[in-house]
C-alpha cells in the first residue's frame, strides 16, 4: 500500500500534471527559474494534486479545470512549505537542503508570495471563481487553526473540543478543499461534490491525529523529523490531552507542571505518561474512526479502480509511519 | 504639503475607510483579534487608501466597490509590511515594536497569511474578480522585481534599463493598482481608468527613486531607518549607476571592487563618490520628470478639489525627506 499504487488509475494524468506544474513555474526572471527547477527537483509526495485527480475522475471525466485545480493546491502548498521553512529556520525539505538554506529568507518569502500569486492568476484567468473562493476560505482557517493553536498551547488549554477545531481548520480544510475542487471540475451531480467535500475533511482530520500520535511514537529517520516538537511548543495534542483526562488531578498536575517548566528532558517523562495512561491507543482509535467515517461516505459511489484508490488513500493516511 | 491636507478632499471617506477597516480586521480567534488591535494602533500612513479614494472621486462618486479596493489593498500593504519585518528581522514598525518582535515569527507569518486571505475573500464575496485580476498580477510583479533586483546585484549589473525595469514592477505596480481600482469603482469612461494608471505608475517610480536618493542622502531621524541599506545588499540604485557611468573606467572599477568587497566602512567613500559624480543631481532630476509626467497624465480632468490633491501628491512624493 503507498501512493505509487493509489495514483495507479491517473498515471497518465499525473504525468500531464507534473508537465503542466513546471511549465506554470516558468518565469522570465532567470532567478525564479533556476529556484523553481530547484523545488521540482525536491520532488514532493504530491499528496495534493493526487486527491484532485482521483476525486475528478470519480465524479466524471478529467478535463481542463481539474488540471487548473491541481496546478492551483500545488502552488498554494509548495508556497506555505517554502514560508514555514523560512518560519522554522528549517536547513532541510525532503531529503535536500531547503530554499532559505540555499537562497537565504528573504528569497524563499517572495518565491512564495510569487506561487501564490502564480495560483491566483491561472485560477483568474481561467474564470475559476469558485475554486478561488474554496481555496481562500481554506488559506484563512488554516492561519486561523494554527493561531487559535498558539493561542491554546500559551492558556495550557487541553480539551478535546478544542484540538478538533483546530486540526479541522489548520489541516483538514487544504484537504477537504482539494477533494471539493476536484469532484466540482467533473461532477454533474452536486451533491457528489459534498459526497468528496466529507471523504476529505475525515481523512484530513485522521492524517492530523496519525502525525500528532508520530510525535510520540515516530522513529526520526522514517518521519524525517524528530519528535517531542508539539512538546517543546507547549501543544496539547490528543494522546496528551486523554491521557490527562484519564490520570488522577494530583498527577495530571505534576505533569502540566513539568510541561510549564523548560525542562529539556521533560519528554521522556511526559512521553510515558502519555504512553501509559491510554493517550495513543485512543488517538488510534479516533484514526480509526474518521477513517471509516471517509470510507463511508463514498458508499454511494459505484465500485471501480478509482473508487479503490481512494478507500485504500484513507488507509494509507491512518497507517502510515512517515 | 503632507498627507492630511492631500486627504482633506476624502476626509469623510477616509473615516469611513478606517471604521471598516477595522472591521474587517475582526476575527473569533481572541490572539487574531489582539493582533490586529495592535495593527490599527500602528497607525499606517494609508498612502494606498488615499490613492484609491482620490482617484475614485476624480472619476464619479465614491461607493461600495471603492472602499472593497481600499481594503483589499491595505490587507495586502499591510500583510506584506509584516512578512517584510520577519525577514529582515525587524525590531521596531512605524514607532512601536513590530509584530514579529511581539509575537515572534511564527505568529507574524500566519497573521499575514490571514490578512491576505481577507483581501481575496472580501473581493470574491463581492464578485470583484476584475480587482482581484488586478491585484494578484501587482503582487506577481512585486515579487519578480525584488527577485530580478536581488539577481542583479549578485551579477553586479548596473544599468540604467535595469534599474527602471526592477523599480516599475517591485514599487509602481501596486501604486498603479491602488490608482486604476479607484477609478474601476467609479469611472464611467474607461480611458479615465488608464490615465489614472499611467499617474500612479509615475508616481510609483519617482516615489522610489526618492527612497534611493534618501538612502543616500536622507537623515536617520526624518527616515526611520538608517542610509546605505542598498549598498549593503550590493544594490545598484540609479544614484550610483550614473556615478559609475559618469566616471573614468578605471575609477569607476575601484568602486566596483569596493562594492563587492566586505569592507564595513565603504560606505563613506562610496557616498562620496556619488555625490561628486551627478549621481543624485541626476535621480533628483528623474524623480521630477516622472512627477511631472504622474501631473500631465490628468491634465484632461476638470479642475477641482480632488485633482489638486493628486496634483499635490505627486509634489509630495518627489519631494518628501522622510
Amino acid at each position: 500500500m503507498n501512493l505509487k499504487k493509489i495514483s495507479e488509475p491517473i498515471t497518465e494524468e499525473l504525468k500531464e500534471f507534473e508537465n503542466q506544474f513546471s511549465d506554470v513555474l516558468k518565469s522570465k526572471v532567470a532567478l525564479i527559474d533556476l529556484i523553481t527547477k530547484y523545488i521540482l527537483r525536491q520532488k514532493g509526495k504530491k499528496i495534493r494534486p493526487i486527491l484532485v485527480l482521483l476525486s475528478a475522475k470519480l465524479c466524471g471525466e478529467i478535463n481542463n479545470r481539474t488540471y487548473i485545480a491541481a496546478n492551483l493546491v500545488e502552488l498554494l502548498h509548495t508556497a506555505t512549505l517554502i514560508h514555514d521553512d523560512v518560519v522554522d529556520d528549517a536547513k532541510t525539505r525532503r531529503g535536500i537542503a531547503s530554499i532559505n538554506a540555499v537562497w537565504k529568507n528573504k528569497v524563499s518569502v517572495l518565491i512564495g508570495d510569487y506561487l501564490l500569486s502564480k495560483g491566483l492568476l491561472i485560477s483568474l484567468e481561467n474564470n475559476e471563481y469558485g475554486f478561488l473562493q474554496l481555496t481562500s476560505e481554506a488559506v484563512r482557517r488554516m492561519s486561523e487553526g494554527e493561531l487559535l493553536q498558539i493561542q491554546k498551547a500559551r492558556n495550557f488549554d487541553a480539551t478535546e473540543e478544542t484540538y478538533f477545531r483546530v486540526i479541522s481548520d489548520k489541516t483538514a480544510s487544504l484537504i477537504k478543499t482539494c477533494c471539493k475542487l476536484g469532484a466540482l471540475s467533473t461532477a454533474e451531480d452536486m451533491s457528489n461534490v459534498d459526497k468528496l467535500g466529507v471523504f476529505g475533511e475525515n481523512i484530513g482530520i485522521a492524517f492530523q491525529i496519525r502525525d500528532d500520535i508520530l510525535d510520540y511514537t515516530g522513529r526520526k529517520k522514517l518521519l524525517g523529523k524528530s519528535t517531542g516538537n508539539d512538546l517543546k511548543e507547549k501543544k496539547f495534542t490528543l494522546p496528551l490531552i486523554v491521557a490527562l483526562r484519564n490520570s488522577p488531578k494530583k498527577r495530571s498536575a505534576e505533569i502540566m507542571k513539568l510541561i510549564k517548566s523548560d525542562r529539556t528532558r521533560k519528554f521522556d517523562e511526559v512521553y510515558e505518561f502519555v504512553m501509559n495512561n491510554g493517550g495513543v491507543e485512543y488517538a488510534a482509535g479516533k484514526v480509526r474512526e474518521f477513517s471509516d467515517n471517509a470510507k463511508n461516505s463514498l458508499r454511494d459511489f459505484k465500485e471501480n479502480n478509482v473508487k479503490d484508490s481512494l478507500l485504500e488513500f484513507a488507509d494509507f493516511v491512518s497507517k502510515r509511519d512517515y
